[in-house]
């Protein structure tokens, strides 16, 4: 029996048949028809952070690294300066890719289990005046934390400095309003909260930084300004883009809508969250995080303190029970980590920890309650 | 009525329903499963070159530019000196990415109706020792003509020379043969003559370079070596894979080797090309390339002389009766395109030379005939 699984996973995560089903089709990406499509999706973006006055948005092919790295790449000058916020496993990567492309990037680091500090910001900011662009990632999907956008942008609007933000796990389910937060560019992609499927990433960027942009990237198939100019006025994208994926964005984004937005997302996560945490802690598991600063988008657990437990066993047992759990991406403690995103409701949740449950007892551990 | 219309276009193109079908599941991209697919996919792609002695191939997300300016970024060093052969459009964005991305590049050019001449790439090499690396795009899909392969890849062999061969519409159609040729790379996608649907690419690297490679790219979304070393160690795509696009291209993969592979699939569109231009030729169109300097993946014909013709109406009422045919891309001619490639036979391309037919009637032209 192979049945399909539910992915509690960050992404590829579980789409509805509806969505999959709007790939049975082919489009000829020159077609008027496809650019309908295309025109359809970047208005809807937008309506979801109320950015039509303010921003516009970029599509880009790839995974969504790709468009953290367009980003990067299209908004910071050569001789710019970055100031990566760093608490976890994707911030590392945007460091990364910023000093790789050969902009001077400078990592201000917290702790993993904590929010980064919009005043630790502020003060580093004052020591050193060269620093010309900030980079935020929204939900920390290493382990999990949210991040205060609102106060790291106010800090940058203040100083006067460039916003990148990385929201690709965050946006469409926790609220991000561009009449309120400023920010120069902010990354998504499309098989995340959306719940489309992977394969192309989307970039806002503010429409008063657009022009100074042009010629900063070094990387023509992840130029943003290039990309943006040639899709106003053609309407269509750069190079070919992956049109199932686009398409079944359009359908995931439709289904969005009926859903009731952005606030009905929120609160069907939430609710998977509660159900989530309830379960696994009726089991003696133990979140890794603090409740105040976690996101209600992936939960990392400690592992069972049980000798008999390792990660590869569980997931095996986990997966025979229907549920395809995550690995954890901390390098000091042993974790596993949950996705309560996708399109999954409380049901389904509380049938992912009776799966656990019984994944325990296929490998004879007694509780989930971990060492420390 | 919007019947799903038959598209004549060099990619994305017309699939089977059963690649499409292929996209109704959602799978992990950590699990166990992904991994088998990628893993076959990558398999199947080294025997169509018979590469498994000499190469490996890494897959990459994003559009076919994006895997071309992977192989430049990877392959070539900081220092290196490409010499780009240039006889169209795709082989001028080769160029244009390559001195985006800050390396020497020095453009050798012919007339774009005409294959790159060995002889003249030899001379050039002779005359600037300097240059490391040589780009040759082997179906230069502007005009569609064939670059002489072989011919190429023997002067860089024989002058110590690296060569980047972009195969993005000839792969799986034309014959390459590994064995018999010395490449440094070779570049093509899922959304062309393997009949997948667009959203990834894949570069053939030889063996022997490949750690050499190491630190070349200044871009960490497209370092093909960093790519390959984290997938031979753990079996997994670096980034999130466009997971549906990689199973639809595994299922176009097993019926491109049910069909018969790389020889059943050339008859196939070398009979709809055959097709193509006697159909056309009857209506008076006439195309532009030689016949013995044309690939049999997309065929080039002059616009009508005919002043009512303008290719926008043409193409709408070619769209009308079920047919999406792909503009010109040369600068000098007013030319339209047809594709020979995708999951299409005889019979549908005698459908679309009635449909170019009933098109030139609703335009009032009496024939196809061009101006010169
Ligand atoms: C916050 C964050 N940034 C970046 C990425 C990278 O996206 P991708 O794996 O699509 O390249 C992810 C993926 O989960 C993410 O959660
Ligand atoms: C020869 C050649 N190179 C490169 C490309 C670019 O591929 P993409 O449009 O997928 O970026 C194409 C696309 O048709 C091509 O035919």
């Amino acid at each position: 029996m192979d049945r399909e699984r539910i992915l509690l996973t960050p992404g590829p995560l579980t789409t509805t048949l509806r969505t999959k089903l709007a790939m049975l089709r082919d489009w000829g990406s020159w077609d008027g028809d496809f650019n309908v499509v295309t025109a359809r999706v970047r208005k809807s973006l937008l309506k979801v952070i109320h950015g039509e006055d303010s921003h516009v948005v970029v599509p880009l092919q790839g995974s969504g690294t790709f468009s953290v790295e367009a980003a990067v790449a299209t908004l910071v000058p050569r001789d710019g300066h970055v100031l990566v916020l760093d608490n976890g496993a994707y911030c590392k990567r945007a460091a990364k890719l910023t000093g790789l492309m050969g902009r001077e990037c400078t990592v201000l680091a917290f702790d993993e289990s904590q929010p980064v500090d919009a005043k630790a910001l502020d003060a580093q900011l004052a020591a050193d005046a060269g620093i010309t662009h900030v980079v935020l990632v929204h939900c920390e999907t290493g382990a999990g934390v949210l991040n205060p956008l609102q106060e790291v942008a106010q800090v940058c609007e203040r100083r006067g400095k460039g916003l990148i933000v990385d929201a690709m796990s965050s946006f469409g389910a926790l609220p991000i309003d561009a009449r309120e937060v400023r920010f120069d560019a902010l990354v998504a992609a499309s098989g995340k909260c959306l719940e489309g499927v992977p394969g192309m990433g989307f970039v806002f960027l503010r429409k008063a930084i657009v022009e100074g942009c042009a010629g900063n990237s070094q990387s023509l198939a992840m130029d943003l300004h290039d990309q943006h100019v040639y899709m106003e006025r053609t309407g269509q994208w750069r190079f070919t883009p992956p049109t199932h994926v686009v398409v079944a964005l359009a359908e995931a984004i439709a289904q969005f809508e009926e859903e009731g937005g952005q606030p009905a997302r929120l609160a069907r996560y939430t609710g998977n969250y509660r159900t989530l945490i309830d379960g696994m802690s009726r089991l003696g598991f133990m979140p890794f995080l603090d409740p105040r600063v976690q996101a209600p988008i992936i939960v990392t657990f400690h592992a069972p303190g049980d000798a008999r437990y390792d990660f590869k066993t569980f997931y095996g047992f986990a997966r025979e029970h229907g549920f395809i759990l995550y690995p954890g991406k901390l390098t000091q403690v042993e974790t596993f980590r949950v996705g309560c995103i996708g399109a999954i409701g409380r049901h389904e949740i509380e049938q992912a920890v009776h799966a656990v449950e019984l994944a325990l007892q296929d490998m004879g551990i007694a509780s989930g309650e971990p060492a420390i």
